[in-house]
């Protein structure tokens, strides 16, 4: 594994992709996986070229490791993998969305998605009211 | 506007929440702009703990801009605002969802999301299907 540069590192990436690609410096993009029918942000992860490459061409959606740093194919330890059924890139081509069947849980914690757990604000009547809390009570919504 | 460095500005963000948020070596973390009701992905921003301060107790979805070096309240110059309806973090507090009523476009572009005009791959039956291009065809799916 070589030293991460700004330069991207050779892939057979889609050139075409690859030349309007826009990554942060440390040569990723965000890349968020959503379940494709139900419309559930499921986790965010990162991909730097190769893993976009991978993503688009084997139909599994494959991330790079900013801990690990290395490739990681969801669901190759758990199962929970995550088959792919479209790959998108935003205006800025600087994100990346890929609409997935996520098999089982999409977080290491076994919640459905990583999302789930960590509510701080709701202010959707009768949706999280549960697991709410209200980060700042003492400031009214402006425009509402 | 202060040079960025790698500790958090002095905010008045919770400390309970920024005590574990986790920031990228810029002092951001990307966040995912969903419409709550559709489940649309509409876009993807970067907060600083000043933003999601002000994303949490003023009801707008508020940003730092990476090319501005500056807030960014969505909507304040386009009217395309996004009303908050709830913020998480994801399990390593490292991204943020924020559910929001999107009015209008969410793309500068005028496109209802950011996501809608580059799609580099579809595999979904009927969707997506026209602006498909197949990215990968030389490539069979693994595991499927």
């Amino acid at each position: 594994m070589g030293v991460m540069t700004r330069t991207p590192p050779p892939s057979p990436l889609d050139p075409a992709i690859a030349a309007r690609l826009k990554r942060s410096t440390d040569g990723l993009v965000p890349a968020i996986a959503q379940q494709y029918d139900t419309g559930e942000v499921l986790m965010l992860g990162w991909m730097n070229d190769e893993a976009l490459h991978r993503t688009l061409t084997t139909g599994r959606c494959t991330y790079w490791s900013r801990s690990r740093q290395e490739y990681w194919v969801k669901g190759d330890t758990s199962g929970h993998v995550q088959h792919v059924k479209s790959v998108a890139l935003d205006c800025d081509a600087d994100t990346v969305l890929v609409k997935v069947d996520q098999v089982g849980a999409a977080c290491h914690t076994g919640a459905r998605t990583c999302f789930d757990a960590d509510v701080i604000k709701s202010a959707v009547s009768g949706e999280d009211a549960a697991s709410a809390e209200d980060a700042g009570s003492d400031v009214p919504p402006l425009g509402q």
